[in-house]
């Protein structure tokens, strides 16, 4: 039986939405947002999108007009009663109350800020400007409504048979590299692929295989809607936006230099245990190892996001020992381009010196490579940055010079306060 | 929304029925049924199910009390106006009016007559013995029942992701059979598998993407119900079935050598066109077309369906040249234990020789090798088949003497009768 009432509701749709929840975004946003907003209420800041696959041509494919109504979507949503109540209510990191009430007050009364579009030599110029704490807000939402566009764009010229059989293969492809995964022994995997995933539908529909497939090895997904709809749990600490608004805000070369540890003084005063991840390679993790405050030595483990993955583990492994830590008490999270082969390489190979664990992104949660006429569906390398605070543009230089981002200038003046010197460059793959 | 009135009426299915409907039955039987119903509707026989596939120990598969319950829900139904408007107002074969007034009303009041269960040795003992026009109408639903409960036997025992698995892969491997059929030039292909379909949803996937996948080079299907629910053409002409029980009702050796004959006697009178296709390999193909009449010459093809299909083929261009045909005017149409590789051989050699067409069965509705845990899911050859007519045991001998049935002396008997000498034995596959 056809339920009449659900198909005329739907006729009511103008949209089929994109992002259909204030919290369909990534959990660490809310906890820097919660920090942002007690810390930094007032930094003035522009988020800007910036496709580093430069060959696909956004603009071409996808439609300014639906493109815009999208985000005026997204810009009418508002926290719901039973998110509240989640995000009040839940226990995440084995904590109860972690969002304080001011700022609960505050998101339940948060629209997300007005946006700017234009296009330019095919690419959408797509940015966003305003108070830190709003402005940091629209990244994910940003980022998903562009990808998904794009899948739609492709989806729309295959047939229904063409489509069931695409997400035959998608499905198929996947439930092989759980059972890959599987084979791991104490493995501890997590879902990290929001901002690049093929759609939500898809994005859920992984994480649910991820959960029968995998079982308690699955220990959660950075995505707060799908965490609070599957009922698991959300994942996620922080991220290069704290060190690098903070360092653009920096008056002086010395204050540059500290500007990365101060982001985590404040975060440590707030948070502990999982909580206390180090994330060290905004300006090089070389260099901010070796000035890193003993305080941080106590810090619970290390998310290992740009360069060559297993060069930065035994540099963390290295740090460690060099300050009297034992390795093997310590978390090492990898987040960057990671695939099933690269997961077993870098388990084989640090399983039992330090506690290991994924954050799989992109190609968990996007793996459509070579599946549609001329790869037209294959995963792309999409971000939204802060590019600019309090009218200073900001400066990312990773452990991989090909995602260094960041007027000339400034980015010789970071490698130098940060003595990076020479780096690999590594080909970006998502 | 849940459809609250959906689900409390679902509530009221004891079963979730296999087979819904009298029409859910291969083209050819109603077409064979309305033949006997004119011609012999006295005829008494048994008609048995039999799985050759001896491994497979089905009685241990399925619960008993399941198969009664599909077999007691097949007895309930019969032809619904829809149906029997269907059946009574499409165009079959070009043809209006296929099924004339006195079979149709005699179709509407029909029963399935009972049936009779035993457990031996692991397999079931299922018969059917009566009239024959009612009695042939178990064969495609008892096989379908039995094919899908030994389908749903294996598939309870898997979780939700695993099965959505299961079905992608299934699906995957199908559409990449179609993709390569799609590259055969003047392809034409219909659905012959309901016999030893997986199940009924899936066999109605397959239809459907054969349509979307193949367009005008597919030309329908065998199974009644779909191509009313799809809007195609049915398609199947004779079977074994006529020639077989004709040959056991014959009163002598002379009777028994021309009953091939006159059962397609009453065809021809019957039918033309396209419907007048020979199936020549019931009692050994190179004797039957040795002794057929010359009024057989100007048949419009002949099915290939035992034997080296190469062989049959080259066997009956030969044939028709010899009688002074062009074979390139006739119809060859393959339909045994077909699937891609097969289809590609036999077109690269027949086509321009002869019209090439293929009736692609269980390799179509149910190529599930490989894709369960111990090969659970492996197509296998089950069939159901009259045993007996008035009293006298029936043979078939085929060109494959695996596939050959009936008591050592009636075989031994035909065997002399229809001039069968050394047959190559090949391996029944499906």
């Amino acid at each position: 039986m056809v339920d009449i009432a659900t198909r005329v509701y739907n006729h009511n749709w103008k949209i089929d939405p994109i992002v259909r929840s204030i919290i369909d975004t990534d959990f660490y946003k809310l906890l820097m947002c919660q920090s942002i907003f007690r810390n930094r209420p007032d930094t003035r800041v522009v988020f800007s999108l910036i496709n580093r696959t430069t060959s696909i041509r956004l603009a071409e494919l996808i439609d300014e007009g639906e493109l815009r109504e999208q985000l005026d979507h997204v810009r009418s949503l508002s926290l719901t009663r039973g998110e509240s109540t989640w995000l009040r209510g839940n226990t995440f990191y084995g904590k109860r109350q972690m969002f304080r009430s001011d700022f609960m007050e505050w998101f339940e009364g948060l629209r997300l800020p007005p946006y700017h579009l234009e296009k330019r030599d095919g690419q959408f110029e797509l940015t966003f400007e305003g108070a830190w704490p709003e402005v940091m807000l629209w990244e994910i939402p940003a980022l998903a409504v562009l990808m998904e566009l794009r899948s739609r764009a492709v989806l729309k010229t295959m047939g229904k048979f063409e489509l069931q059989v695409l997400y035959a293969r998608a499905m198929t492809r996947l439930w092989e590299k759980i059972e890959r995964l599987r084979t791991i022994p104490d493995l501890k995997i997590a879902d990290f692929g929001t901002r690049r995933r093929h759609s939500f539908l898809w994005q859920d529909w992984c994480v649910q295989a991820m959960q029968e497939g995998l079982g308690d090895a699955f220990i959660g997904t950075s995505n707060c809607r799908i965490a609070m709809r599957r009922d698991i749990e959300a994942i996620g600490t922080n991220a290069h936006e704290l060190p690098m608004v903070l360092a653009a805000l920096a008056d002086s070369d010395e204050e540059l230099a500290r500007a990365p540890y101060d982001v985590l003084a404040d975060w440590h005063e707030e948070h502990d245990g999982n909580l206390r991840i180090i994330l060290p390679d905004t300006f090089g993790s070389e260099g901010f190892l070796r000035n890193a405050p003993d305080w941080l030595n106590k810090w619970t483990g290390m998310r290992i996001d740009s360069g060559d993955p297993a060069a930065g583990a035994e540099a963390a492994i290295r740090w460690w020992q060099d300050r009297g830590e034992d390795p093997r008490t310590k978390l090492v999270i990898f987040s960057d381009g990671l695939d099933v082969e690269k997961m077993f390489e870098l388990h084989a190979r640090f399983h039992g010196r330090v506690k290991v664990s994924f954050g799989w992104g992109t190609l968990l949660t996007n793996d459509f490579r070579g599946l549609a006429p001329g790869d037209a569906l294959a995963p792309f390398s999409l971000v939204c940055k802060a590019v600019s605070a309090n009218g200073r543009p900001t400066v990312k230089l990773s452990d991989n010079p090909n995602k260094a981002m960041g007027p000339a200038d400034q980015v010789a003046r970071y490698k130098r306060v940060f003595g990076v010197g020479a780096q690999q460059p590594l080909k970006v793959e998502v």
